[in-house]
């Protein structure tokens, strides 16, 4: 257990790496930065983290917990109406482009740091896709869609609307989130009786 | 009017830049290096280019000539029937595919080179979202799509794709083709009567 002033060393610890790590990457930047970004000693440094390995895993860990449940949004789709699957996956969507457009830094590091072998990217892939043939099974999901193909674009292209969108806030995430939700499940054709 | 030893030498001069822009960037790269990589001399490379500046226009004119014919399948859109246009669609994709993949490092400096200035990734999203609001006005799309993000979404899924399986290989433009624009004109759901 940290006493107060432990979390809150710990705690300046996180965002300054969490803020150097997006400006430069993870391999340029060094501990002894980390410290003097947060105004601490690496003494303290070493009291919460093992190494710059360590400050690493725990921020994405953290940033992980939130955003697998949102992009996990296909799993509970069997049952619903389509009107009702295309609320909720907008409502999952929104949540994402909400959440990701609050953590800017570690956004780009979560899905453009691949250098450091822990990418998010492959397994918000990797969920997406696997939701994806599970309605195939379901029939809710054309059979002919490739899943891992169709999950690498959704996940291009929220990558892209946060960056062109979200950064600048020209959207918000409650259209961000619907048009992209209907953009995946409908597409963009109008739909003939 | 060039002799067919000054095409030779222009098209080599031409091949080197397209390759260091791809390898280094636009800006990392000098006209010595080009020259170099060529096995010419800098005096060669005054003949036939005004600047680094001018190569990279030219590099981008030829491949912008072949590009925006394929990525403008939604102009004649109208008239077509359902099953016309989603065949034809594919047909532009599939082009699209092939051209993308056929010009790696080109496509690397006309997508991601934005330092240039001279972004071909704009052209194609404006070039879009002009035949997407087109198609609107002719019933075809549906209204509540917004047309520029949409656009981007295209743009940032044919990206990710080129890189993620035409770059090894794994998927053919063909299927990339087929499987790309289904996906953004029907999207995923199985369409109820």
């Amino acid at each position: 257990m940290l006493t107060p002033k432990g979390e809150a060393s710990k705690s300046k610890l996180l965002a300054s790496a969490e803020e150097l790590f997006a400006q430069k990457g993870f391999h340029a930047t060094t501990v002894s930065q980390i410290v003097k970004n947060a105004g601490l000693t690496q003494a303290a440094f070493y009291l919460y983290f093992k190494s710059k390995d360590e400050i690493l895993r725990e921020l994405l860990a953290k940033f992980e917990d939130q955003l697998l449940p949102l992009t996990d949004a296909g799993r509970n789709a069997a049952g619903k109406t389509p009107e009702e699957l295309v609320a909720y996956v907008i409502h999952a969507f929104t949540g994402l482009f909400v959440l990701l457009g609050r953590n800017a830094n570690l956004t780009r590091i979560a899905l453009l740091e691949t250098e450091s072998g822990l990418s998010i990217r492959d397994k918000i892939v990797q969920q997406i896709c696997a939701n994806m043939v599970r309605n195939q099974q379901a029939g809710i999901v054309r059979p002919d869609v490739e899943p891992e193909l169709a999950a690498e674009s959704v996940v291009a292209s929220v990558e892209r609307l946060i960056y062109r969108y979200s950064a600048t806030g020209e959207k918000d995430a409650a259209e961000l989130g619907r048009q992209t939700a209907k953009l995946f499940l409908q597409g963009i054709l109008i739909r003939r009786k």
